[in-house]
């Protein structure tokens, strides 16, 4: 084994991601699942001069290389409880996309919407599962030939993860809603979010009086989850 | 912008990959264009506990995150000139996968074709585009419902690169390859690897004078191009 091979370096964040998930909980568990969940990414010096990406606009999709950064330094596991599996089977890590892993590196596939010319420099990308304010450490064209592999099968994850629960908004929180969200763009996010079920897998059963509560794009959310659907009964915005 | 975001970080590899490919010439240019290029991930302590991978047999295909190490600490440069362009335009490096990129991080879709069970507990694989010795950084399993996204278009590299030239061996070269290669697999890699043409793409245009070289698994290959084809004219095995 050559050992210069394994000497550890350095990465140097590009930029950082700004999103609407202020926070882990709530955060969608892949790319593209909620293509509501809209991030800007915006690049710092010397890396986000309008040459640097140039070409890149042809591109439908890119990837994002990314740090797991609200996992403490050296905080990985051998073994995992990807939500997937009901969060009571453990499988390896190398066989999760775990945040609990070796260098904390994450991988995100997301639509290109718009270069940014700045300042700052940026791109602005749908279908995001980052929180907010993730350092970004590259950025790659999605190249289907060689990254959409139609024959590939995904073991426990095979699918999407099925919508579990519909979505309804108490009458106050429509009212706000009615206010502050005149396209529906917040609706959506919060829908298709929720829609998602956030709460870790061991709890998802129906808990009516139990209130569930996030950040989303500015605003306080919470929700109760019934037999059949989901209820968000607060919407307010944060105090920051 | 939050400057903690921006800090930089260490990333310590996690092992290498041992393939056929001696030298940067006569890589494929993305993974999965060459399937009979195996690779064998060997991972190291502390990454390389069988448990770590339990659970990953069950994809077919596999993420590795690896570093670009054949390119110098630091060596990266705002505009490149991609091979699939003919080497004559520039595009920005965030709109390609050259090596010369910040933090030079390499992305590859790769079948996983086994687990060993070790020394050194490691992956087999197949469809390989890196460099003997190329240190892995993380591996992450294939999510179709994530990362296979049947829209996506690819800009300038929508579709494969085109086997360019056909490949034929001189009578002599089959002569070696009938007592060293009885299954046909080094045959079949050599044309392979050949036929995506890994000459610069300013040099492509016949010229049958000259001999191309590469170290290609434990053999010095050479070759020749011509009008319509390339013909292998030397094989033996390396030195070391």
């Amino acid at each position: 084994m050559d050992r210069r091979s394994l000497s550890p370096f350095s990465i140097v964040p590009v930029g950082v991601i700004r999103t609407p998930f202020a926070e882990k909980f709530g955060v969608p568990r892949q790319a593209g699942l909620v293509s509501e969940a809209i991030g800007v990414v915006e690049l710092v010096r010397p890396f986000d001069e309008a040459g640097m990406l140039e070409g890149l606009a042809d591109f439908s999709h890119i990837w994002l290389l990314w740090r797991f950064d609200r996992v403490a330094d050296g905080d990985w596991r051998r073994r995992v409880r990807p939500p997937r599996l009901g969060g009571n089977r453990e499988v390896g890590v190398w066989a999760s996309r775990s945040p609990f892993r070796p260098n904390h590196l994450g991988l995100s596939a997301v639509r290109l919407l718009e270069i940014l010319p700045g300042p700052p420099v940026g791109l602005r990308v749908a279908g995001v599962d980052l929180v907010d304010g993730t350092p970004i450490v590259d950025i790659k064209p999605y190249l289907p030939y060689a990254d959409a592999l139609p024959d590939a099968c995904g073991g426990f994850a095979d699918a999407a993860p099925e919508a579990l629960v519909t979505v309804r908004f108490s009458a106050k929180v429509q009212t706000v809603l009615g206010r502050v969200d005149p396209d529906l763009t917040l609706r959506r996010l919060i829908m298709r979010v929720i829609a998602l079920d956030p709460r870790p897998a061991y709890r998802r059963r129906p808990d009516p009086d139990r209130l569930y509560g996030m950040r989303l794009a500015d605003f306080e959310v919470r929700w109760r989850v019934f037999e059949r659907h989901a209820e968000v009964v607060e919407l307010v915005r944060a105090a920051d």
